[in-house]
């Protein structure tokens, strides 16, 4: 049986160099919009609404009743908006039922980059059982989009594309060198301890000056919010 | 002391990300451009014109007396061209004192992109102790610059990249994730045996159905051309 390909793009600037037509494409912002996007819908959350800028978050926030307008900038809520960037912050008592209109630079910007794709997915250690799952069942051919930082490649987006194709590489061709990396990487781990790993990365050292080591570590906990958020329209549900 | 930061761009097409000036920038083409030049370079050759295109190889070629046209297109020697680009074509008897007029697409491409660097040098496993001898002894920052496959990510400039790393990480600040995920690359293979780390990778299977295994085995290997190629105006000398 022909399996469909699974690929990885390191970085947004690379993105021209696959075809993502009729392809799920799975964006990863592993610190933190994707893993947030994850925490608040599996919270209850109704739908994320990504918007690039932090005036597009207040004019969106200010149009639909019982929304809540987040994101940062160097590691605070950013000037105008209620709440930060960090899946913590959305328990079940305080998203459930509610809009969250959520600003960030990288993860959003790749999103609305992709084009033709079958579906635009939401990927990171919370839900990865449950997107392996997905991906699985769909059986079409999976770019897995690594948002990184202003273009430069990270290493724990790509190693969170290591982890789903160690999932995934029995049902999956895996298709570049890009890939393969990425499950070297993840190989690297011995499959667990990733916070370990991540310690050396420049987002764990830039997050770490602003205090963020708890959301980090909990960003890479597996399955906490075995959902699958999908990109319908401007929003973003669970599937 | 401050130690000088060691990056790894993986792309040409993430190349406008790094400030390259006043940095020794390294082209890195391992299958094959790179290996090539340092072989032809250390068996004799007077020095190693790259250029982009098959016409303008003919060209040059023409117009300097005892040089040699070399180039490939689908892992055969490209039509009116003389020979190929493998380091195996190139032993001293037959190229010492020629000028070799290489057409190579991505690492000739890179080459021309780079802008301000205090030097440009050319690095395989063919040169890699002496080029990190070198590198030691400038004390200046390094970019690590891989050709990749039409701007794709690949295995073997970067797992290239990642020895030169674990060469050098006491006396440079290793900057970047793509440097950290180099050397992790670099780790995977124990330090040695590298064609079979690559054998599952896009290039090596390319390669192979052209039937160059061997050559790529020979790219491989560390330390059997030990020469330091730097560009100067259009030619690539010895320095």
């Amino acid at each position: 049986m022909h399996k469909p390909s699974l690929e990885v793009c390191l970085s947004p600037a690379l993105l021209h160099l696959y075809d993502t037509n009729d392809a799920v494409v799975v964006i990863i912002d592993i610190f933190r919009a994707t893993s947030t996007i994850t925490a608040a819908l599996h919270n209850g959350a109704k739908c994320v609404i990504p918007v690039a800028s932090v005036a597009e978050c207040i004019t969106i926030g200010n149009s639909i009743p019982n929304s809540i307008t987040a994101g940062e900038r160097d590691g605070k809520i950013a000037e105008g908006l209620q709440h930060g960037n960090s899946p913590l912050e959305y328990p079940s008592h305080f998203i459930k039922d509610k809009t969250l209109v959520l600003t960030t630079t990288n993860g959003t910007r790749l999103l609305h980059m992709v084009q033709g794709a079958s579906e635009i997915v939401i990927g990171s250690f919370l839900n990865l059982g449950a997107l392996c799952g997905y991906l699985r069942s769909q059986n079409k051919k999976v770019l897995l989009g690594c948002a990184s930082w202003k273009d430069k490649f990270n290493l724990e987006d790509t190693l969170f594309a290591g982890a789903v194709i160690h999932e995934l590489q029995d049902a999956f061709e895996v298709g570049d060198d890009s890939a393969r990396a990425a499950k070297h990487l993840y190989a690297r781990t011995g499959g667990g301890n990733f916070i370990e790993f991540l310690k050396d990365s420049s987002h764990y050292k830039r997050l770490s000056a602003f205090g963020l080591q708890k959301e980090m570590e909990y960003c890479v906990i597996p399955d906490q919010h075995p959902v699958v958020p999908v990109l319908q329209g401007r929003e973003i549900i669970v599937r």
